[in-house]
């Protein structure tokens, strides 16, 4: 009936081939036999056996009977009470049934002394509690509502299985004693038969292996469907489903489950099991022989044996927070695009060291927030500036919102300031943003939507310490690097053909793909210069400001201009024509070799400065 | 007594606040009374009340009464049954002690009715069970094994508190009439006496909250001590260890503690609570005051607090394998630090697309593995080759190395090149590289040390592929890129200055520091380029090869080399003394401004090819 290689096709990944080779180790299994208090299951062939795993992000690996119907029984309890959980306050939810594992097996009619209630919702008598809150206002409402919602957890719509239905309701006297028990002590309050007739078809659910796995892939997906992209269940939801499936998801099996396989699970009559890891992945598997446990021989096996193989026991501690630091380096290895004036440079070359960067990734929750505030209170004693890149994190929990406000604590009692880049309002990190937001607002921090923007902040304000910064004073061609190493003969000569220009703040001066005639040097205010990127949009790539000079490639291809360059506030620069200039350098050739070798020596240095930089980043 | 602010002193960071402001509100609680049935654990002041967090990395956070010693009492019962698991097999520990959670009381004496064996190792009967696995000639070799090993966790000298051992062992009666009944059921073998006096002393060891914090840190932290770096268990047994934790350290309130603290912990009679959250911390509360399961009141609230503020509920799900790739990009967007030929260059720039890199961080384990196979697999049906660079990975546990090995296999059908970059033998991931280097050998994949090692072979083998790559046929002045855009005359002029020179494989040509009087260009073989680092050693920046250049920035600063320079093989290039370069300008201008133009252009090139890989690294 099932083939063990269909599944696994020329090519396959090395998953599909370890589950392809799996499924047949596993087949060889013949214990058990399918459960016969339900008879309709016993219509059946006992050699039946599907396994699907679906990744948190919708991937699917399946192999043999993956796609055969078969009803879900008591696979279906967990999701009944996450929808219980969903629907109702906590407290009542659980004044009407426990979360304590019990010695007894699953159809136990035993309530708990002390409350009279179920001891936890995986037992009959718990499901049939979770099943009464459903909600709707006659039977046939009710029964929509539990098929929408267990249609949301698989992706598509499911029917019952009206044969395995009547079945059940027929042959369930156990299960009626169960809930007049129930009703008697007052645990559940509507007419028996209505609870059962929901808890009957909830269990009479057809689903198959790719369900089941989609089911499970959603609780390993914080409640939301890998592939609906819908949110069937809140995060805080699925951590209680999580918890109660795996303290009693295996029944009296329970605790040997948790030693071996260590996995949040549930299994069912008809022979299904799933296994849930956390973030990960969602297996189901589908196999009709059951053990004395109620629990399918091959489904324990193969989740045991893809528990042991993969290390995915949730005790293992695989990841660990180390790596929330993605790179950390000071601002005189890596500094902002903002070019400077020569003075500025070599102080920011020393001084630089006074700025701090941490580049994050990953996720911020205690462990990582916890390292995090520590390196920062490190850095704060011997930085002027610690500056934290938030812009690679991809998730940060609640405890890592409580403790980020606190951020600036951390720096209590040093000087250093503390600057957050990275964060958008509205942006994935909404949550954090909203919380430093008011700190920043109070002064306590500062906020900047990149890095760079920050690393320019920094940079200003150590140079500022040192009374440097951009010179705004008198200007002379003498001052500006590209004319160094000239005489003042030679200077004359050039002064005779400069042409001073202003522009407003956000000018265009020059424009990508217009010829390149001319080179400019600042005399005051500053530029931005941008390149346009492949998938369209801008990069900007310097900032120029006073005593610097840019265009300057004119000199060298006479091309055309490959960057588009803006006026940041009140521009006055002076122009060079490339023309006039090679006029005069053919009578003065010293001005020509004087200005290309300042050029490249300039380019040089960048250079170094931009390896430096890539070293620093790799 | 105590002092909650005591220890959260001036500049305390957020965590440090946070822990003095919990002790504050917890130290409200005065519900439940000191344990009696021990008449010494009388004589403590029931309102002392202390907390230690210990981070895996072992950095201690305490306030209260932290340092005032205690008896551990049950919290010894999960490290005990760690060394039953380290010292005898799994099977023969589970013979005398099951794993099943129980619905009884800690001091029950109901064993498991199949195999009348202690339900698990939390209750005394089991932890009896335990004990006397202890290995040692005689009762003292015993003990001073047992003070040795929880020593060994607890990181200092534990001593045995002979007053409470006294006590305990004059009034334990009940836990008398456990070891006979298990005497008789064959479940232990030595004497009762012998085996209750071994337990009554580990029970009365003393120890404080910075001790039990360390010992439940040295659990978070795969059994190594955050401190003395020793390794006390082997990852499996503290998963095992931590499992049973989990099912059943809080007695017959497990399940509830799972639902709403959802931490492997354990609880004494003395008032201590220890919670472990894997690869994060160690908890560890003590207030004598107990409740009726024999829990320290404040402990659980404190615990209970901790959780649910910092979301550390084991099934909370905070990390997710999301960040394993750190980046990805082509070989057009980064290169490697081989100068190339411009038409290598420009092919390059096209071609480099057939190389896809992958660079992975964090952990490797059974999620992040699929994802990245998935990955491999959809590179390889659109690249030439695919590298993965392994260097900031910081673990693969064993479905990693699993998986791995079959990291090849992900690309069969497609004709793309796996290498795998930043695997060093014996160096931390040395296990991944035992695994793949066997592939290696076969042929299926390349290993690099390095990612740029890589991508040069990468992009040696994408040129070769279109007839192009290393030029080592004819050489002439007229094809540097130094020397385009000057005439013949002018180059019979250079030629009449040039001085032919050779070198073998590993002769320095250039020397960092030495004066720079002359430029080469190359004719046959390649130079390596190294700069000194700061801490030492020194970084190649550059491969050079037949038809580039190498020292112009002798043209125009005439100061010392910054970088040494190395043949790679036999090095065949040709010299050109600056000085005779400016003699032959001052008649023939335009040579030197010629190469001054070219050269400024290089660099140009070269510093767009940086910010490239800036924008592309950042």
């Amino acid at each position: 009936m099932h083939d063990p290689t269909r599944d696994a096709p020329a090519g396959a990944s090395p998953i599909e081939d370890y589950l392809a080779r799996l499924h047949a180790r596993v087949s060889a299994l013949r214990g058990g036999a399918p459960a016969d208090y339900i008879p309709e299951l016993l219509n059946v062939d006992a050699d039946r056996f599907g396994l699907a795993i679906a990744t948190a992000d919708g991937h699917i690996y399946a192999v043999g009977d993956h796609a055969e119907r078969f009803t879900i029984q008591s696979v279906s309890k967990p999701f009944m009470y996450g929808y219980a959980l969903r629907e109702h306050p906590k407290d009542e939810v659980l004044r009407h049934v426990g979360v304590e594992p019990t010695g007894e097996a699953f159809n136990s009619i035993i309530l708990d002394d002390a409350n009279n209630r179920p001891f936890n919702p995986m037992v009959n008598a718990g499901a049939m509690a979770a099943a009464e809150m459903m909600k709707g206002e006659d039977p046939a409402a009710r029964e929509a509502a539990m098929r929408a919602f267990f249609s949301d957890f698989a992706g598509r719509t499911l029917q019952v299985d009206e044969d395995v239905y009547r079945s059940e309701s027929e042959t369930g006297h156990r299960n009626r004693a169960i809930a007049y028990m129930m009703l008697n002590s007052g645990m559940i309050s509507r007419a028996p038969e209505d609870v059962l007739s929901l808890y009957f078809r909830q269990c009479s659910l057809l689903v198959d292996c790719r369900d089941l796995a989609l089911m499970a892939a959603t609780l390993a997906n914080r409640g939301v469907h890998p592939l609906t992209g819908r949110s069937v269940l809140g995060p805080d939801h699925v951590r209680d489903v999580l918890t109660v499936m795996n303290t009693c998801g295996m029944y009296n099996y329970a605790g040997q489950w948790a030693f071996d396989v260590g996995l949040p699970a549930k299994s069912g009559v008809s022979g299904a099991v799933i296994a849930v890891i956390p973030g990960q992945i969602g297996l189901a598997v589908w196999s009709p022989r059951v053990d004395g446990h109620g629990n399918s021989v091959r489904g324990v096996a193969a989740c045991k044996a893809v528990s042991e193989d993969f290390g995915l026991h949730l005790l293992n501690n695989a990841a660990s927070p180390r790596s929330v630091v993605r790179r950390e380096y000071r601002g005189c290895d890596v500094g902002s695009k903002r070019l400077r004036a020569p003075q500025d440079r070599d102080a920011l070359a020393q001084d630089g060291r006074a700025i701090a960067v941490l580049e994050l990734q990953g996720a911020l929750y205690f462990g990582s927030v916890e390292q995090l505030i520590r390196r920062v209170r490190a850095l704060g004693a011997q930085a002027s500036h610690v500056l934290v890149d938030v812009k690679r994190l991809h998730d940060a929990d609640r405890a890592a919102l409580r403790l980020a406000r606190h951020l600036a604590d951390a720096l209590d009692g040093a000087s250093a300031r503390l600057a957050v880049a990275g964060l958008v309002e509205g942006g994935p990190l909404a949550d954090l943003h909203a919380a430093l937001a008011t700190h920043a607002q109070a002064g306590e921090l500062s906020l900047f939507d990149d890095l760079d923007a920050a690393l320019e902040w920094a940079e200003d304000a150590v140079l500022a310490g040192r009374g440097l910064g951009p010179d705004t004073t008198k200007f002379a061609l003498g001052r500006i690097d590209l004319f160094a190493g000239l005489d003042r003969a030679e200077l004359r000569l050039l002064e005779d053909i400069v042409r001073p220009m202003q522009f407003a703040a956000g000018d265009r001066v020059l424009r990508a793909g217009d010829p390149a005639r001319a080179f400019f040097v600042i005399a005051r205010g500053s530029v931005s210069v941008r390149i346009p990127l492949d998938g369209g949009g801008q990069a900007r790539v310097a900032g120029i400001g006073p005593g610097l000079s840019f265009g300057e490639m004119a000199l060298i291809d006479g091309g055309v201009r490959t960057a588009d360059v803006h006026a940041d506030d009140t521009l006055v620069c002076y122009a060079l024509s490339v023309d006039q200039l090679r006029a005069l350098s053919a009578e003065h050739p010293n001005i020509m070799v004087t200005l290309l070798a300042n050029l490249t020596r300039e380019f040089a240095r960048r250079l170094a400065k931009a390896n430096g930089e890539i070293a620093a980043l790799s």
